[in-house]
């Protein structure tokens, strides 16, 4: 059976998530495409790094992404880092021929995606991008009803990505609210995977429309460890620094197809802790989504009879999208890593059949076009059309 | 005790509504501020009127509601026809000095709501627009969570109003999809409640930015009943006629306050039967309400410690708005009757304090503006400054 | 249109509930079987009995029940007094010829109610017992998919009824805490009414096993206003007296037609506040209701193809039991009220095709057996058959 | 960093959730109480193990337990194969001075289950039994809140473990429906899980009275796919055997500190599929859970103003029990690999210490009884002391 050598770059919340999907994948998905060798992690510094390689089980570790890249014997290079960096090391990457799986958002803006695109397409290489919630069993459960059929033409379709781990000024001043690390705040960190989320649904983007805002203005200094997102210590009495990225947005959407609808994305919505959603109305039924609830979908079909209408509550199992190879009981709990072992499977089944993953760094960029005309429409004030970004 | 005497004008769906109130309020809040005495009732035939006489509990019938407003022994207009006729009868009724209760909206457009109200203030009667939704109890509720200062600064709302009974294409023509009559459609019928509910619990609309769209252009010809609404039969087969309102629309909402937001109302979302409900995100806290379950409120305070901090459903009962008036038991089960009867008692109040009711025709007047607003961004596909119609 | 003169014995919260269904039925079912006059109102003083006619509506007032009953212009007798007196009245307005609806449970034990059937059927008048909750439109379909066969043979059902407004062990002393007035706490008040729903929707009870239990053995005497049940203020310093019956009970009960199942009733378990559910699981499919969600009915039918199983969430509408009578649209709000208006219409219904109501004395008589055998299984800690008692 | 050597015995659904976690557990837990080693897997024939090897990531693989457990260089006996072996194998294992994790039910009844408590006493090994479930981070998190008084004294829980993979008489006659192979039924299979969850948080239980019932008597035989439960294909038209375990069964509980409550488990509850919750009531508060929504906690705490009590929808994050090992945001999906997970560093860390694990072979020797309890009761028709078994 083939093996694959990965080297990840970058050991936090995304590095754990990754290396136990290259552990578990092949037991979930067996014979496996290929199965996936933990060759090298890299981080910043000898500590961080071989920290790592114990930690996650990897073979080697090193300090310098790019002297790992162009390794004879590595295959496949996972990018983990910052958004900051992820086109220079994926660029890299591609000129020597590895395959590619980059956490999102793909890039800081369009044009650096753009690059990235241009870069796995001329050199051939499968290339992906981690919007892993789309590999959600009840969200693929959702495409295929909408494939089908089953709810008719879409009219309506609502998405909201919202968390409140920043709500509380409190919450340090992270990576993820500088805009010269992250490129956007709650746009690119979680509207970008409710607009994955939308597209991949409903179809492309025409124009969008947006309200962009900053809540909290300023937020205490970092000290300590590193992005601890919802679990950091807040502490509001200390010296503060500015926030130069977006708390929170709304768009309103015109689809190329002429649905319409809108998407909420938020860091500071108190009570929603990852409360990835959508619902979709369509001319024969309607579907909605929580992630909150992830191995649930709810679809209401107009074909029903009149009297036994409703929403029914579907919960994800051995009937549903993949659910041989997860668990033989719905309801047991597929959870994060069953998610990421899914996309982590596509992404070697992408491989092994020599085209690009889905979704792919063309999608990435997509999405990137759409992020940059929600961020030119908050200035704007106007309808932004995607083609012109 | 004092008692007033009514004159209510149409007796279909809201007619039943409303004499049941006149009847039941003062078993609910005895000693009521004066006892209604429904006295005549109107309708356009003499069948339809005597028998709603009868039906309705009313002691008098006519079929011209003109001799009726201006009857001295008359202290009480109730207007429950169509939106095409509440100017008209009001602006009679309050040349004839009586308190006026108008069902919603308040009228065509804000130009003719504007009329309504120079009448009655000229008049100095009491009036009132019956946005009833507002004053259920879990509203209030969360009216008062907010003034309390419980959730902190309004950040962000949505509001919906989502119903699905004329989502099948053969729903029949009723008045409801006819401009001339009902001035608009999703947008006057159920926009509006969703509209007043948001500006009661926020704030002053500053701007509003739509997309409006009619999804079913055309209707078959309603033979027989009345507006049946989600009880009427639905069949394609005979000729049809033009709609030539809206079925649906969507819109980003900016508030005088800084808050910001958006709404939608359809008609068209299947599985949604009375889907009218709103989530406020503050800096301390959020609250979310769906009429579909209206006597649950949740709410979230981030004053909570870390490890109890949840959406906390609360039932209401005894200990919350009305409560003492309704039942001696949370979860007893609040209704439709329930709401309109406290509607019905705060209009009496009004009258006997003699002051305008809450909604007054000013509150309706500012809501047909934001609607006119909302018609126009449709149009202008731009923002729309309500100070501007 | 027939009219029938009522005198009603009791004005608390069940004579506010009677009188406001007697004034609004004919609205909602016309033409009714016959109009409902509020005739008579008897409380046990002049100034209970007076205020009671003002604030319910009715014509005239008493205090002395005996010479009520036996008015020859009074049709129907309607009981709504404390447990204890239903016997005396019920079968004194029996001898009268008098039709009676009588509030739950109908009686201290099942001698009493023996007694009380035995009346009314040696009169041939008219007879029912106000288990109100069977009334709700979706208990009513739950009945009609189980004999359509739609869930198959029943299996499994598990009832219950929790409150919580006697949780604290403030509340006071009322009635409903003494033997003597109440004849069984949470059994009779509560318990009595999710026996009827389960003996109702599965078939007659075979045998009981029950576990009988009093939480907290004395409370605080009461002063001031009767029976406020969760709007009582609960004050634990002042003298106390003993409680003499149960605060809750569970049972698991064999049925004559093989099904099995259990039953808890209580009123103290925190945050229920009426929650009479169900939850009925057959061959073919499950059913589950919860009063406190009582527009709702979810349903999973095993013939759904196999990835589209689920609970399915019905609101209740027009296409439904009574849907036609009620509000033209799913969701907009049936009550505590509009069960109670059912109930009336039945009553009246039954008046007017001369036969019992549903449920009858004789259902109530059942019931009684039901309780005593739960009662005396508490004691015995065996399987008690219903037939001995 | 210590390693310890696994020898895993059986590869079912168990196995590949066991070996998933010896892979996972170190990054979750770093560092961690010593690294799980994969050293050996066995299954009954070569084509079976040495399949498990690969896909499992074992070192070597085995098809003689018996060769195995005696290994010098095997440190721990991993149990994951069905009811019938667990004794024979463990009691080896123990004597060989090997650490043992069994799969639940411990043994075929409380006899076998003694005599495997004695055998790992004697020989001082750590020992643990795979009740899961009582791992998850919501139970956990009621547990603290149960101890540290939040609810008050426990007056009644009510426990259950509703599936519905049998529901259909066409589910094959796998070894879990036959009695030589699985001692019993529901009761043993998914009714012991909700017995030392209930126990875990309760206390120890002093009699039980139950209904034991078996619906479907017999099932068509297996052919091919071994035990795959809810994917399992369902044909009825094939030869049938006998079904000699129950179905499903209901009971009530006495505690020993005072409090009563019952349990229901059934594979046979259309529209459950994991469906392992429970209630709790106490004097000052209230807990839910239900699995299928593992992550969600509902607590009703008394000690919360009138106005503002409600069941509160706690989503387990960083700041509840394991969260700062899971992962960073609460409601990103723990499911059941995370608790599996959990469940291995609890043995772990027990190993590391010297002691047994919790649950412990103690915990499933009293739940073995428990079962044989119920059992009995079944029969008696009559209140059974776990005393007497």
């Amino acid at each position: 059976m083939r093996k694959l050598n990965i080297a990840m770059i970058g050991t936090g919340f995304m590095g754990k998530a990754h290396s136990l999907c290259y552990s578990a994948m092949p037991s979930f998905f067996w014979p496996p495409p290929a199965i996936p060798v933990r060759k090298i992690v890299v981080d910043v510094n000898d500590a961080l790094a071989s920290g790592a390689r114990d930690r996650l089980g990897f073979e080697e570790y090193a300090t310098n992404w790019q002297d790992v890249v162009t390794r004879s014997d590595i295959d496949v290079v996972d990018i983990c880092t910052p958004n900051n960096s992820h086109a220079e090391i994926a660029i890299a990457a591609a000129k020597a021929g590895k395959h590619i799986l980059c956490e999102k958002p793909l890039a800081m803006d369009a044009t650096e995606a753009k690059a990235m695109l241009d870069a796995v397409e001329a050199a051939g290489v499968t290339h992906m991008v981690a919007f892993n919630y789309r590999q959600t069993p009840a969200v693929i459960m959702a495409k295929q009803l909408i494939e089908s059929g089953r709810i008719g033409e879409i009219l309506t379709v609502r998405g909201q990505y919202m968390q409140d781990w920043s709500a509380d000024p409190g919450t340090p001043l992270s990576w993820r609210f500088q805009k010269k690390l992250a490129g956007s705040g709650a746009l690119g960190d979680v509207g970008t995977h409710v607009i994955d989320m939308v597209r991949y649904l409903v179809g492309e983007f025409e124009s969008v429309n947006a309200i962009v805002r900053t809540h909290i203005p300023e937020r205490p200094l970092q000290t300590g460890a590193f992005d601890k997102m919802a679990s950091a210590s807040r502490d509001s009495s200390g010296p503060k620094g500015p926030v130069d990225v977006d708390d929170a947005f709304i768009t309103m959407i015109r689809f190329e197809n002429g649905a319409a609808g809108f998407i909420e994305a938020t860091r500071n919505a108190y009570g929603h802790h990852n409360g990835l959603g959508f619902e979709i109305n369509g001319t024969r039924g309607s579907i909605i989504f929580d992630y909150q609830r992830m191995n649930e979908l709810k679809v209401m079909l107009a074909d029903d009879p009149q009297d036994l209408q409703g929403f029914r509550t579907l919960h994800m199992g051995p009937a549903h999208p993949y659910g041989e190879h997860l668990w033989p009981i719905p309801g047991l709990g597929v959870g994060y890593i069953d998610v990421k072992i899914i996309e982590c499977f596509n992404f070697f089944k992408a491989i092994a059949e020599g085209r690009p993953g889905e979704p792919s760094f063309r999608d990435g960029y997509q999405i990137s076009r759409i992020a940059d005309a929600i961020v030119a429409s908050g200035v704007s004030q106007k309808w932004e059309r995607i083609s012109d970004f």
